[in-house]
């Protein structure tokens, strides 16, 4: 993995899937390909948005080679490769790292609820002897309201003295602020790269010295969301938040990948991009119409989508 | 997959790793040899308690192959198949079948939560009909302190609808008798198994028309659940009950999976029984000294265990 780390806008890019819910390549490249050329700078392409664990590891490291031979420049990714399993933790990681990818973005184990932080201090060190390559950047995902396991401040400076410049960052996904100043307090000033979970918290996130935000709504809306970012010490910056905010809040009515889904099936002209895999829904139609209805009457665009 | 269907007791059967965490068939084979041999009518193999989910796929069907290979009969087993990926559920449910299981215990997609019944209800349907085979037995298994993903009364009838005689049965690890009594009125009657997801509530199961339980205790203790199992209707059932119960008990005060593994391995005399997979932690030396301690005070045994 390169030492230029990731900063900025990154995104965890939806997957599309074909009518028989296989992942669809072809589609998948052409929306990395126009979110990397408005305005993200990374792809956390299998987050929790990508139905990234609706797909085998080999669905995963198939799809990873494709855009990566499609011209995505292995630098920008940053891959989720957390999963339930020791193994396939490795597999995907050392996958990843062999790609040339910017670093991994990493969900502890997930099964079972309530374990230690010894456990998960097990769980990652372990990951990264086994893959033993000090070019590794483990970027930590703290998503409690999904995984139901969080990453605590006290398992981050463990891992931080023993494994320093590997464990490189976090998404913090809490939804919670106070978690998030309280990493930035904890660990910012020492090169650890906190990311705001969604743009909701991006300028409060960089004033108090994080680098940026992993946020799913950037598949949709990835422009005003670099603009935010990049002028977050302008004058206009509350009022770039305010609006970021805002159409975040009109996705966020419904289901976010299903939502996300049907934004992008409407201004690409494409409805197959409207497709999910179980146990997901698709938005009805109704919502889907009610969605980009009022999507629209904030002129909301998403220019060369899909072509 | 057979006709007969398992009744009375059935283990999620643990599993041994060596000290560098890979399975370890030959210790596994013994074990899985052993339950049967000592009152196991069938072994759940790869569930909660065989730390199924820390395991890739390609593991869970080698080690599925060695034991059948072993010599285990495999009308006696059900190994756990439900993933968070459709196509490893798919994948892992075709290869039991193909190895002739009797069932597949089959966990709902458990990383997304607050999916709708009709997420759940595409999830398996999804599977049963790319598995394409009506010898397919599937058993659904609950377990909402875990997976956080429970299986309503609702989608168990639209799945008994479409899918009569595939879907054969269900664990219920709830933990909430109110619940497994509501699907023991609603469904026992039809032919659809309902299992207790400990032998806490084995008798009441039993008397409410329920066919045994799966229990993770038992890979201690079968002898004893097997015999309150096949004496449900004597007049020493409820003594038995409260026996079995309070021997669950006393391993309930530790976490389950390790408590398991210590108990094995201080009565197989083979230490390295001990070992779990992060992020699951074995038992402080204290921690086993006293769970042994406790045990062996109520005259527990394993007699002949890891020979």
């Amino acid at each position: 993995m390169t030492t230029t780390r990731l900063a900025g806008v990154v995104t965890p890019v939806v997957t599309p899937f074909k009518s028989d819910l296989a992942p669809d390549p072809q589609r998948y490249l052409r929306h990395c390909q126009w979110l990397l050329a408005h305005g993200c700078a990374g792809l956390a392409v299998f987050g929790t948005n990508s139905e990234a664990n609706s797909m085998s590891a080999d669905e995963r490291m198939v799809l990873l080679e494709q855009i990566v031979q499609g011209g995505v420049p292995a630098d920008k990714l940053m891959p989720g490769t957390g999963t339930c399993a020791l193994t396939d933790t490795v597999r995907l990681t050392r996958h990843a790292l062999a790609l040339g990818c910017s670093g991994v973005l990493m969900l502890p184990p997930f099964y079972y609820k309530g374990v230690s932080d010894e456990g998960l201090y097990r769980s990652f060190a372990e990951v990264i002897e086994r893959v033993g390559d000090k070019r590794l950047r483990v970027y930590l995902y703290h998503i409690p309201p999904v995984s139901q396991v969080g990453i605590s401040l006290a398992l981050i400076e463990r891992l931080l003295a023993r494994y320093p410049g590997i464990v490189a960052g976090i998404k913090d996904s809490s939804g919670d602020w106070n978690n998030t100043q309280a990493l930035l307090d904890a660990f910012a000033k020492s090169g650890f790269d906190v990311f705001a979970g969604s743009e909701v918290f991006l300028l409060q996130t960089m004033r108090a010295g994080g680098v940026g935000c992993i946020t799913a709504t950037a598949n949709v809306n990835p422009e005003a969301i670099d603009r935010a970012y990049r002028g977050w010490q302008s004058a206009d910056a509350e009022r770039m938040q305010a609006d970021i905010s805002a159409t975040r809040s009109v996705l966020h009515k419904y289901p976010m990948v299903a939502a996300l889904k049907a934004t992008i099936a409407h201004f690409a002209r494409d409805p197959s991009w409207a497709t999910v895999r179980p146990p997901l829904v698709e938005l009805t139609p109704g919502q889907s119409g009610a969605l980009v209805a009022e999507l629209t009457s904030r002129r909301f665009d998403m220019p060369g989508v899909g072509a």
